[in-house]
């Protein structure tokens, strides 16, 4: 293993270190950045070229609304500017777990997005996104970590606007992005292929590397476009980088993943892939994810992965040949800990929050209790299945399914909250639905 | 309802007021402190002889834990010390949740302990208290909150130590608390009520009050001392708020708690009481609670309680006489948010991140899609029976259940990680305990 | 150990031969009734006075109900009369499972029942009773069993019909068991102990054996009366053997046995005491047992039990001291033939259905595949936790719980079928029920 | 609708009837035969070929196996010979549940499997085969049913012989067929298709319909060739209806039952399609079905199907155009009766059965407990989701998967138990396989 700082770490010698690695995690982790191998200023594609592995972040928005900071229904990140104090600890928090990218906290903050949700202060989309970006900046200052900007989907889109519009909403976020000098842009969160294609059609212009990434799984975009389409798309639009992020859980989102990379690879293209799950256990999901679950998004607490599922995650996505690797909603700085420490033999070095952890439960070996310091091996936490603690639920859902979107009439976006008229008509709907089934 | 500043809120014009309560949230709890109803100088006893709720925190050792700076295992909390802006934004996250304790993080900040536990920056017990009380203070002077400093069980009990030795540990922290002038004291965190004695004892010697709660469920403490007994003896030793915190789960801690009111009515006596329950559902744990399941402390994710649960936590205490409402162990900012939610009709306004929040979901109102809109109201939240995700785990686990405690010498605590041979000791027991069923 | 027939079979060499017991089945158990230890001609009482185990059969109405024969609803068994070739092949079932007792068909054969119960065919409570009576001798004597007459609670008690109009169903019924002598009586299936012991007092009368078995768990009956107080009350009114049936769980009926052993002991009384649990597991029940749970009667599938729990439910019941062990609704011979298996050491023969059985599945070292060869051995049955292969249904249900019995106007038996109005005011009941919760 | 027996039933006053069906059932199905529609004479085809629905029976080898005449492991039928009463009262049983087929209790009644099996006693295939035929015809005449021999696939194949040694185990079993003159021929329960070819091809020599179902589901035989595939070859080599029967749960086995619908029709050919699933709910199983869970054979009990679920299956089963609709392992007489019930329409009556069943539960309208009567209605039932009744217990498991078929090693099959060394050799390997996961 050739480390680019200069230091040599023989891969046997680390492997060994990593068994009984509790007793040498101070070693290597407590002298801050003396294993940080690369320098904040090697770029994102830099490091892929390198193969070298990207920890990304987790999702803001659902880690801030827990916080007490986002309202969950707007999802809006105004939080940037009325609280910066709780956006730079949340990137903090993420730095000292492992991760490489401090992406500024911008999601949905688009102009028509803040006035299709009701924003009722007056805080323009450029305050959010200029507040956001030097938030991201200065915590990457502290480590080594890049900072990405980034767009996501639009009420626009979703209401049919032409493609004009809806490029003008992206590029008014991409000036701001510019002019905070952003190491590399993302496009994420895309549910339709068309949409991500503008995006990345619009951040190209920028000629900063191009992240892509939709909310999809292995049944593709909501047009029913397959995720190996959806890709190859994306990287002849321009992302040197494709992937998936949110609505599914990691090891399905990996799996859309590889769907991507076969078909991007088998049209003799070339791109490096992303992946950023969310941090719940969706087995019953169908194409719209988690939205479509009857717990979205007030009763998911029960679907949270353990850091030992993160571990398994993070296994499978480097095994998929993923290299930029992250989470999204659900996801705490412990759940990006876990990749990092999963990952650590790959990577040469523990994030600093190892510190504060031993290696699959080591620590526990000081617990009061010896039938808990009989807790830490890595084969009890391996293998354990946890309970539920909750005898009257059951393991799965039923997601709801309505299988409408763009084009549908239902999901024309207005400003106004539902209606009670619109209410009722829901409720029908949704009667209906299961008196047929 | 009559409100201590003066204003008067018609209890009828509340609770129509609560069920439409969206529309008005932002007039009642945007301009802060208009409904603050009583100052910052009005001490725990007054408030709870005038019959008013006061909201405590959530543990901050294991929300610290995922944010990493917390040790599981050790469970120390030095990162008063080293990592203060941690330590101060969760403060402020259960202020704006509607807490009005600020406890200062001193968990197991006694010498016994940070020596016990490995602790190798040379960081003295002192020290870490003087920083917790001056965060605690600093958050508690930003809105509503009293400032208390605490002390918990001892390594030194457990290992027999005598009265004399154990009190002076207990004497050493609160040496701090009175020099950084704590509003209150808690002794808390007891799995004897031995030891929980001596605490209240040595701490009424400051003449400040002090609140006493044992870690204990239903069926009594450590040596079967049951929970009515343990607050009789708690109260002649001179607690004034009695309780349970930690070990079970909201409901059962109530339980708990009803259990010591009714013996203390019954023996003459007064008291208030207090409960800080677990986030997590615990329904097959025995007397030893949560430390004896197979997924303490680490695969604990599916049983966290939603924010619904808390609400009818909120109202179960409130009814059983209990005044003092907060959490421990797997609260967040969001669960004691939904505890204030939930109170408001009682105390008059809703906390500060409400603005963050559609009481009972109402800010789904302006989500994407249209069946994630229907969601918005109470019955759907309040019936829900959230899906574990986790087709192959089962809803209860088996405690361990060594039923060891203070007196064997499988409990005497040591400065060493357990050594290879104790752990093989553990296993075999273990194993025979197994094979017993 | 002593056997009655002369043989005798050292204890230890008994429990080698249980170790490795599939080897020698075929010797044991071949030979009819080489090491049946005690004639049909040794009645219940000698049985049970000389410590031996005398296993029940199980419940006919489910068993019958699931091949066709009796109507779930009005649960009569005029089976008896129709189609006696049904009845005697499941008694001859039992009895080659190891049922040492051939109970009559006669649950709710008293004519207040059938009339009360829609019963058109032109079928006397009498001629139910004599049929029943023929089949159950037939097969008696086949084997070593004993031939019982049972009478349980009347729809006359729950209308608050006098003790003399009660007693007289009960006379009625008695009179048929005397003609055909019957070798005991059994009073089963009482939720009110008063019921119960107006029964006993009736079956006294005849001289012969009573056994008394009432449907409760350790909540005692309908009225509250606790399950030791209910067995005292039968012993004082002549029943020589005392227990429970029905409505529990078979770990659940033997703990509320225990409760009457352990009160009867208190009271200084003698007695006998017998178990005859459902065959499902019912952790989730109140005190009115499987009938409130919403799969009653056509949904409890999922909760039966398998053979390996009749395993540990027969070593729990003989450790608790109860001699007479059985069966109710839910068991199938194979749920028999498991606790004669799990008693084979203490009884010292196996029956006759183990030629078609391997103990602890031994006989999958026939199987075809080798992994199911694997699982010829106890521990792998033993531990098992099966699932359920239900990932949307939950582990335990809410049962009803409405709480009333006789002497409410809601439980006042008619002839009629339930009218629409009566639903109406039924539903409307459990929708406030439901909405109070 | 018209019925052959020339009774003419509008299929609108059908329906009518079938809404409020419970009481007219009396009326409809009291008056034994009288809306039978078809003669015993009317042979298969001509049923299928009129569209008319046949319906089959359940599995015997596990119902015998529970009443104590089968043994698990060698499953083997000699309790033709041995117990005729009980295979003649179990046939009676699914006569009266609506069964138009009474096949012959022949499963593994060749003389290589009954030798291979440790069969003791002196009983040759051709007498198992010749006592079953004699019973299956003597109850087909009690009713409207046709009588079948079945032949299935044999030690012989998975231990390599030849296809000539193969056909002459088959061969042996026909002539008993044929000289009993059995109405049609089934060849069932094949892993691979090349035997069931070769099964069909000799069960055609005889003239008689051949019925050909392989015990696979949607991912196919054991060697990986698809269900459509397989059906086009067994079409091609004779038989005149294809399907599949055990290994899966219904919607499984109707799933894959459509894939070889699709592939014969897409090849051009001509078939009647049938499927026999198990009564076992299977989400989780890999393509060797049921064998692999590790809850095969003896703990299965959580997993079997309600009545309920037994009306979908045959509504799904109906709609996917399979006529000859039956059960396989796990189904009782009450399974198959729902399935009649539920095609009560489609046949125009209701079987004999349903005399001691209220349609959709009408006959709690009966019950004691007036909650439990207001369970007599069809939206209560068809909703339900049962509780497991087992908190420690998981929704599903993980099948064993070792992948092995025909052609290794591991299952040449021999006359012998397994042999400690063997079941040595199995467990490392098992445990070998969990490490690798």
């Amino acid at each position: 293993m050739k480390l680019r700082s200069g230091t040599e770490l023989k891969s046997t010698h680390f492997l060994q270190w990593y068994k009984t690695a509790h007793k040498v995690i101070q070693v290597l982790s407590r002298p801050k950045g003396r294993f940080t191998v690369t320098s904040a200023a090697t770029g994102i594609l830099e490091r892929l070229n390198a193969n070298e592995v990207v920890i990304g972040d987790g999702g803001f928005v659902f880690a801030l609304e827990k916080r007490g900071y986002v309202k969950a229904g707007p999802w809006t990140p105004e939080a940037a500017v009325t609280h910066p104090e709780a956006v730079r600890q949340l990137h903090r928090e993420f730095l000292r777990a492992g991760s490489n990218v401090m992406q500024a906290f911008t999601f949905y903050a688009s102009d028509d997005k803040l006035e299709n949700r009701g924003q009722t202060l007056k805080i323009t989309g450029a305050q959010v996104n200029e507040a956001a970006c030097d938030l991201a900046r200065e915590v990457a200052n502290e480590g080594d970590a890049l900072m990405a900007g980034g767009v996501c989907q639009t009420p626009s889109y979703l209401s049919c606007k032409s493609e004009t519009e809806v490029k003008a909403i992206f590029k008014k976020q991409l000036d701001v992005f510019i002019k905070k000098n952003v190491d590399f842009l993302i496009a994420e969160y895309f549910e339709h292929v068309e949409e991500a294609e503008w995006a990345v059609q619009v951040l190209k212009m920028s000629g900063k590397p191009v992240a892509a990434s939709m909310c999809i799984g292995p049944q593709g975009d909501m047009h029913g476009v397959p995720p190996g389409e959806c890709a190859v798309r994306l990287v002849k639009a321009g992302a040197q980088i494709v992937g998936v992020n949110c609505h599914f859980d990691p090891l399905t989102c990996v799996e859309a993943v590889k769907m991507m990379k076969a078909a991007v690879e088998k049209a003799g293209l070339k791109a490096h892939y992303m992946v950023q799950p969310l941090a719940y256990h969706t087995p019953d999901c169908n194409c719209q994810g988690f939205i479509d679950l009857p717990e979205f998004p007030f009763a998911l607490e029960p679907r949270i992965l353990t850091r030992w599922d993160m571990h398994k995650y993070a296994r499978e996505a480097y095994n998929a040949g993923i290299r930029f690797i992250g989470g999204c909603c659900g996801f705490e700085p412990y759940h990006i800990r876990a990749v990092a420490e999963e990952l650590a033999p790959e990577r040469g070095f523990l994030p600093q929050a190892s510190d504060k952890h031993g290696l699959w439960g080591a620590a526990l070996e000081m617990h009061t209790k010896p039938w808990v310091r009989a807790r830490a091996r890595r084969d009890y936490w391996e293998n354990i299945h946890p309970a539920s603690g909750r005898p009257k639920c059951p393991s799965l859902s039923s997601p709801e399914g309505w299988g409408v979107t763009k084009g549908h009439t239902e999901l024309l976006q207005h400003r106004e909250a539902t209606t009670a008229q619109e209410m009722q008509h829901v409720l029908e709907r949704q009667k209906k639905a299961k008196s047929a089934v």
